[in-house]
């Protein structure tokens, strides 16, 4: 059972940045993004207008954080020295991290951005203002291919997310309240997984519980980010659910188009066509296949059945760390990918595959986590797909 | 009672952004961010990789979207043509929106940023390779005070939190799991909200209810941004909580610091500490105030009291859309501020008061919402402060 990332996935990945770095003309890599930081040290921390700086040399990982994380941070393996701000902006974030920088005999940087990010409000000066500045996107391209070990978190992930699934499909019914149903149902998910977990659980989340789990109905599941409608279910309902768990940072994503009741004809009819296409992209996936193929391939069959005016997406996107993450499985990624190491599908990649058809009045979209493996894929996601495991019959 | 924005509000933000342009050496102004978006026109928008253009002329307001939110935009009364590309990448988001800019006639634009945020993964083209483009920050300026429907709405948000906070303290006790107590809290406050508004309400939240309602406790507490721990709850924990609720897009924030049977002396001491710091910090505000000064006022309480290594973070911040809003509560804010008129607290600001003491096994933190009015203060939150409101007596 894996459920914390293994210390020697952070030694590998510092030990590829620092591969990188002694093949660029720059003395230090610098990240300002909280994920990309967790990636590399382990140190979670939440991303707002409060700047964190990694700085990684051949020999030292140092950081720059806001007093209120020090406690988060000391101690953590991989990071050789804490540099310390009080806060934004008095602390004066961006000279702190110049200073740890300078100190470390540091003239020009590789950065994956030229300051920290505007979260909730921040402004502050760039790095170019102090320091040579040249931009690296190392870690964004690195986090495409997830390690057996990072599979083995989005897999734990899938389980718990089953769960609340499971116990979405059990509490809908005519008169409840989607957002009851919703909430009832990561509770009772995420207590079994904390319970279930025990010491092996890692605290990712603040206030809440690690599964998620939930769905839009009715006519908000025409949007395909629709919001949850204050409207009891109704027999004849089309719910678009979604559940996902929390597991050392990963996640998976199931999505489920559900009926509540029998549903009719027409439903019948767009449902099956969205699974057939889900079925072909399903298909379509594995390593060494272009990237841009999956979502073609959909849209062929979409054309075919003449329903791509019904359509308002594209079939899906990698998952991990971060609920959508590059690449995007869609037909025209190869084409905006100036490198062309960046057009396939390879081993580790983690999909979400989603393709939707909207009619107007509903929406009829599942969405299944598969992975890559070195010779074909693997189905991360395991509730029922067919339309007899989705008809919720009640009483 | 306010559930919803009204839609003169709308009208008056877009035209206060046209009085700006209208004395900018521009020819448009382009907003990248959904929440400055949604504050313009009442479009509300999940940022992902897909970017969202919003074009104001003197004129006209046109956007940029993808497909899948072309539905929640059209018939939008302040916008007057939707121009969408299918999806990223391949759709060609930022050419699509140069596209519209040239049609009206747009060579030059102030622009919230040169491109879309890195959201998710995205990467793509700047808008200077293609136009004139200078920076503006209208909206994040203009948000730092809310008009009177927007504290209505914070108002409003509070009622709720209070009864979240209220459900919190109701099922916490001993062998309680914290995360259960959190949702359950949730699910309840979420579930009367919703039924108490009915088609007052606004739906703004997918897949859970409006309400958020939650603790962190015991060793966690010890840190500003702690996570839900999975132990339950024993007699003499120190508890952190957290409650608020999202009224068409607004919040306010009501936290408390608790205890789980009576608290030692050693936790009374503390909690008075932190508890005169707050009503140092209450009264200090007012309209005219320096914003620097209130956080000053604090330190130097905490410095008389010999406690200043127990702090870990200023005193608070704005809060209306997002969670955290500048004018940061700190006593570097001035000093920060390059412009004057940045430096005062005004009417309409609404602020978080928090100023927090950690003593390295627990921590000691209240959060009140309080708006700035003419001529004093409204406290917006209002759970009781003191130390008996705060022993929870179970059993």
């Amino acid at each position: 059972m894996t459920t914390r990332l293994p210390e020697r996935e952070y030694d590998a990945r510092l030990a590829a940045v620092r591969d990188r770095l002694a093949r660029t003309p720059a003395d230090a890599a610098v990240w300002f993004d909280a994920t990309s930081i967790a990636y590399l040290t382990g140190f979670h921390h939440v991303q707002t207008e409060r700047p964190v700086i990694l700085a990684v040399t051949e020999e030292r990982a140092e950081i720059t954080v806001p007093r209120l994380e020090v406690e988060r941070v000391d101690g953590n393996p991989r990071i050789d020295a804490v540099h310390r701000y009080f806060d934004y902006p008095g602390g004066m974030p961006i000279p702190t991290a110049v200073s740890m920088l300078r100190d470390l005999d540091v003239e020009s940087v590789a950065a994956d951005a030229d300051g920290a990010p505007g979260t909730m409000g921040y402004r502050g000066a760039d790095l170019s203002t102090y320091l040579d500045v040249t931009r690296q996107d190392w870690v964004w391209r690195m986090r495409w291919a997830k390690s057996e070990a990072e599979v083995a978190l989005i897999r734990e992930s899938a389980r718990w997310a089953n769960l609340g699934h499971r116990y979405l499909a059990d509490y809908a019914e005519p008169g409840a309240h989607p957002a009851t149903v919703s909430q009832r149902a990561a509770t009772d998910a995420s207590r079994a997984m904390l319970d279930a977990l025990g010491d092996r659980y890692v605290e990712r989340v603040r206030g809440t519980g690690p599964v998620r789990a939930g769905f839009v109905s009715a006519r908000e599941t025409a949007l395909p980010h629709g919001h949850t409608p204050n409207r009891r279910l109704r027999e004849g309902d089309v719910i678009i659910t979604g559940a996902s768990a929390n597991v050392d940072g990963y996640r998976s994503e199931l999505e489920r188009t559900m009926f509540v009741g029998e549903p009719t004809d027409e439903q019948v009819h767009y449902f099956e066509l969205m699974l057939e296409a889900q079925t072909i992209a399903i298909e379509a996936l594995g390593p060494g296949v272009p990237v841009a193929d999956v979502d073609q391939a959909v849209w062929d069959y979409f054309r075919e059945q003449g329903v791509t005016d019904l359509a308002r997406h594209h079939v899906g996107h990698n998952i991990g760390m971060d609920g959508h993450e590059p690449p995007y499985l869609d037909r025209g990624w190869g084409e905006a990918q100036a490198d062309p190491g960046n057009r396939l599908i390879e081993p580790g990649h983690v999909y979400t595959i989603e393709p939707g058809l909207y009619t107007g009045t509903e929406g009829y979209r599942h969405s299944d986590t598969v992975a890559i493996t070195e010779d074909g894929t693997e189905r991360i996601t395991y509730f029922p797909r067919e339309l007899e495991g989705n008809v919720i019959r009640y009483g």
